[in-house]
């Protein structure tokens, strides 16, 4: 199977939990990991509580404007899982009982169908359902939105089938450079170098209070040649001892904490 | 002083960190226990890249929407920070240095002004400082949009600001139980209780793979004596070995991780 070209994404995260401060979202950095390594550009997040109106608008909006979009959480049996029925609302379509989810849902049980699994069996109509062998649960997909479960391992789980499914147009590269001053004594070095070097994304990181390095450079682009180039050229212009560490210029990899 | 009234509020989260997978967000979930505790209800989020198209757009839409907007990140002395021009672009005002900012920096430094402090020091025009005794740095405040700083470590210390001068019309209440079964064995005494105390908030939540518990479930309001009569409406549904923790009615405080 060949992977689906997709260059911009887009999240919805779906739960008054999170807006409650009753749990700490977990699945966002997840997300973003996958999708840098994946070379596919996370460009815009959604905040919003369990209602229709505030999922549907949400997603409305975000699959308008990115060529992909993902949802976390709002699936399952309970009154308060109405992500289906958000996106149904954002497409105008009805949601239906799928019968190839109640074919899984006989399968995993003991082939009774009861009230809860009618109702995570419901899809928008016309959504598709993406499979892997090996994960037990399909993914329903309506046109370009993924509807994930919250809880953070199923999330996580369901990463793999993004990884298989999904690809961007090209890897984007990345280096880094951690420095013993705060930002007002290295100003003057960033702002150079970002005139030069208008293509690649610099990023600058505080850290406060200072622990082993007061500031973090970061040098993002789909160009290798361009990062080499620009991080280089930040080093050179750093006094002696002012390097704490740095990571030379790499493809983003999911494992990257440091990937930015 | 007069804590200020409000109801609603939203967040934006601006940062190309946070959507490329470089910083998990910490800002969010701090707010929102902060909010809840103080009877605010966080109602909406955006997370944004830095780009001044982006930011002011989302506060935009969120000042105009909620009572009261915070934005954490973009703000310091670098070519990334540009929060305040975005906040100033949503409201169609210029950006000017402010002359209070520069005391600040003054006062603070060995009373020279670096580029950094200049930088540093611009606000929207029109907007106003919002300063604690004991905190070293004001707060700009454009009509209703707070700019925070993205730092955790600063972050969290403006709470402190969001508590002395904002307050909720009413305090949220709250209750839950942990239960060994999974929501579709609870579903049944689920749905009596949702459909009986419609005026309360009632959120189930899996854990997966079960721990202790298997599902949580919360009951929120404005009315301390509703939160109490579905609390113990859903106990008396529940079976006897079902309960494996449970918290009783109570305000919100800020401590709770399990207010919701």
């Amino acid at each position: 199977m060949t992977p689906q070209l997709v260059e911009t994404a887009a999240v919805v995260l779906i739960g008054n939990e999170l807006l409650s401060g009753s749990v700490r979202d977990d699945n966002l950095v997840e997300l973003a990991r996958t999708l840098r390594a994946l070379g596919i550009q996370l460009k815009r997040g959604y905040i919003v509580p369990d209602t229709i109106d505030a999922i549907s608008e949400a997603v409305r909006s975000a699959s308008a404007q990115h060529d992909v979009v993902f949802t976390s959480g709002g699936v399952g049996p309970t009154h308060d899982d109405i992500t289906v029925d958000g996106v149904a609302a954002a497409f105008d379509v009805p949601v239906v009982v799928s019968a190839e989810l109640c074919d899984t849902f006989r399968a995993l049980g003991d082939g009774n169908l009861t009230d809860g699994h009618l109702r995570m069996a419901r899809m928008p109509s016309s959504a598709c359902l993406l499979t892997l062998p090996h994960l037990l649960w399909p993914t329903i997909v309506m046109h370009n939105v993924w509807i994930l479960p919250g809880v953070p391992t199923i999330f996580r789980s369901k990463l793999e089938m993004v990884r298989e499914y999904l690809r961007g147009p090209r890897p984007f590269f990345h280096a880094s450079v951690c420095c013993r001053s705060d930002e007002l004594v290295l100003k003057h070095a960033i702002d150079r170098i970002v005139s030069e070097y208008c293509d690649v994304q610099i990023g600058s990181y505080p850290q406060w209070p200072a622990g082993e390095f007061s500031t973090k450079l970061t040098f993002d682009a789909t160009s290798e040649e361009r990062v080499v180039l620009a991080y280089h050229a930040f080093l050179e212009l750093l006094p002696e001892g002012e390097i704490i560490k740095r990571t030379e210029a790499a493809a983003a990899r999911e494992g990257d904490s440091g990937a930015s």
